[in-house]
């Protein structure tokens, strides 16, 4: 974030907190470049920013006024999905998504990737090419097939600070957080058996359960404080569920943390019905306050939580690294890794390892969660701005993806096909339901550093939508 | 391959061949040097090698003469497996393979690895580097869920050599062989299905079936033409039989190549019992004879045959690196490919799509297909020297694994035991069944460049299975 990115951000929040209300006038230029100790190019340039975003207003002559607070869009309600176990029937609109991605020079708001551009990346890419460069024969042979244990020492490091004591051993390296959502769910899971799920789901665990042949429950979920523990205790009580599968922290695509006490109730929930939890924690360290939140399995205590993760989406997808803490069912686990593909690739095992070992983890994070942040909030004027009344916005505690829901009748399949032609993708929602439920949500993804293209694409966005609604 | 170790191997060939008959005087020193044009400190050393082998003998100031023939070990005979559908049960042995594997500094008969630190590999290191070096963004980032389009089309040019017309649309890449096998089974098989392989079976492939509950039958085979068609066709009449799983081609462990007019054959059959194939083509590069031999796939109407293979075997293991062309069952293979790892690591992708691409894939393998079958040369000579008499050795047609058979009750596990304090490990037969056979047979591993060490190894091996032999 550059020096008026900060100030923008910082005069922002005090907005938001009502320090400055709606109406009254702002500090001046030379007040606030005297308070930062700032230039006074700067100070204009956080205000430019802000007036863009229509949060203040110039007063010719007088200088920069509080605009009149605009209605920021609600957060979604409680989802309301079917209350018995469904099949998974789609896997078409899942591949045409894949077929039909963009081309490179559009604008995809449509997946899941991180961005890998910050230079907080270059010891990774330095750690890449010297292992390269100085012919480390690991690079070329198998390695472990639990994983490089240079590498399952600092992810095991790493847990301690979601409040896990892992060891080395407790960990099985993975190709993705992918990889490991399929070994822990075939671990605990035979073809008929019920998993239980927030609803909405991200898209490729749906089609795990699809393809291993396991019927869903989704239960009723809170766009703040996560899956309902109420219904799911009746769910329970109801059909004989095996496993529940969660994205507790920095849920894809909700975005919301679940408070700890709620993950405490949720194990003691398992304990008494004796469920396994799958626990997708792949944006876990992207939560933006710190310290981080804990996760489920730090409140496990008899092995029954299956804690899935990767550097996919805190590092690079590409490098294929995940991990799985698979508790009680490492055995099975490691069959399940065995005969799915035998090794993890090596080179980039090592040059995570090495990236973490050497300290620049951390820094990176801390730089990755401010610009998500700050990015959040620019994608929330901005659909404010571009987009229709009526509609609902989650505001994520983490990660880099955003829910929209828009009225009932809409169709954002629909959507997907109109904005194409302009390069533009979204992640339709009612790829993330298991019964065709969030066809008039949309997922998008704000990782990327904010540019006047994203604001085009937004604008094109938010005025298909308003057409579309029109239309109906 | 040297100057004096290529003499040798000519000079082998001609004793081989009976154009020199035991008893029989050499050509002199300075005779040969002139011959070759090669100096006489070559011919010296190539006699000298020969001489070590117990080929020829040196008679004091008459030159060197072949000695009397001593009997190569037979090949082993067609083999004899349950005649009907088993499951799987080991897995514990596996486990421990992998668990116990000897150090980095022991001597390894025992994995797939092939010879990794031959020059010819250096054009990959630099492709692996320069992608590094330039921080090429595609290394980072999500790929093509069909693999990258540059490696897909290299490897459909590949395919025109055993005889296969494919399109790039046709491939998938893969997290090796392995992932390719698993897809290739998921797409065909549902649990509870019976697959016929030939027998014995790399274990990697017994471990697919047994996971995903596929019962097996094993099909007697011969170490010189694979899998008996009149056994198999008998099996077919008798059991309601899903797919055949083999290695046509380098059988991993009998090393055989089956011969063309058999593979047509097997095709027929397939289509009059309607069966897929799944091909496991992994060494069929390394046929040691020119051209390479063509495959199942090539015999393929109407896309029945799932080829799967690897760069694992003919570059490197490490880097994860396998593709299969599924036929008519490409979206199945997708689903699975998708559920299970999602995307294949790009970096080790692009470098060997660049590989080949600058036209130094060819020569790395007419390289290694000479290393290999000149090892297998020395592997089988100190076989017949240091081993006890009453062994069965194969004669691998390709590739770099030797399959040994001892007397019925020999302990090949107690084998392994026995020799790790010695830093070696072996492939213990036993892994190779389904049903509990080849518990006294092993397979060795004989990529590496031959050694001192390795001759030591081969020697204390010998030793002990002579004295667990007489100890019976």
């Amino acid at each position: 974030m550059t020096r008026y990115q900060y100030l923008a951000s910082l005069l922002e929040q005090r907005i938001e907190q009502g320090l400055y209300q709606g109406g009254e006038r702002l500090p001046s230029v030379r007040a606030l470049s005297s308070e930062h100790g700032v230039s006074i190019s700067t100070v204009q340039q956080a205000y430019h920013l802000l007036e863009a975003r229509q949060l203040i207003m110039p007063q010719p002559r007088s200088g920069y006024f509080v605009a009149p607070r605009k209605a920021t869009p609600p957060m979604p309600g409680l989802t309301r999905p079917a209350q018995r176990p469904v099949e998974i029937t789609q896997w078409e609109s899942v591949l045409e998504l894949f077929n039909n991605a963009p081309a490179c020079n559009t604008f995809n708001f449509g997946g899941g990737t991180p961005d890998i551009s910050q230079s907080t990346m270059k010891p990774l890419w330095k750690a890449l090419t010297r292992l390269c460069q100085h012919q480390d024969q690991r690079v070329l042979n198998y390695g472990d097939m639990y994983g490089a244990p240079e590498l399952r020492a600092q992810v095991a490091r790493l847990a301690l600070d979601s409040g896990c004591q892992l060891t080395e051993d407790d960990i099985v390296i993975t190709t993705g957080c992918q990889e490991a959502l399929f070994t822990a769910v075939r671990a605990v899971c035979q073809p008929g058996d019920i998993v239980a799920l927030e609803s909405p789901t991200f898209p490729g665990t749906l089609q795990i359960l699809r393809g291993l042949g396991i019927k869903v429950i989704e239960i009723p979920t809170c766009a703040i404080t996560g899956i309902s523990l109420d219904a799911l205790k009746l769910a329970l009580e109801q059909w004989p569920i095996k496993a529940l599968l969660l994205v507790p922290t920095c849920n894809n695509p909700l975005g919301f943390c679940m408070p700890d006490e709620e993950k405490q109730a949720l194990v003691t929930l398992a304990q008494q019905f004796d469920l396994a939890i799958i626990e997708d924690d792949a944006y876990g360290e992207l939560v933006y306050d710190y310290p981080r939140a804990r996760t489920i399995k730090s409140f496990d205590e008899d092995g029954r939580v299956l804690l899935c993760s990767s550097f996919s989406k805190t590092l690079a997808p590409g490098l294929r690294v995940g991990w799985i803490a698979p508790g009680r069912y490492l055995e099975r686990v490691i069959h399940t890794k065995y005969i799915s593909t035998g090794y993890t690739v090596t080179h980039t095992q090592l040059a995570v390892a090495e990236f973490i070992r050497l300290g620049h983890y951390q820094p990176h994070l801390r730089r990755m969660r401010m610009q998500y942040k700050y990015n959040r909030d620019d994608f929330t004027c901005w659909i404010r701005h571009y987009f229709p009344c009526g509609i609902c916005v989650s505001r994520p505690q983490g990660g880099f993806l955003m829910w929209i829901e828009l009225p009932e009748s809409f169709d954002s399949l629909r959507l997907n096909r109109e904005v194409r032609k302009a390069g533009i993708q979204i992640a339709a929602g009612s790829l993330f339901s298991a019964s065709g439920k969030y066809r008039n949500c949309l997922r998008l993804n704000y990782a990327l550093p904010f540019t006047d293209e994203t604001g085009t694409g937004l604008r094109i966005l938010g005025e298909t939508v308003s057409r579309m609604m029109g239309d109906h």
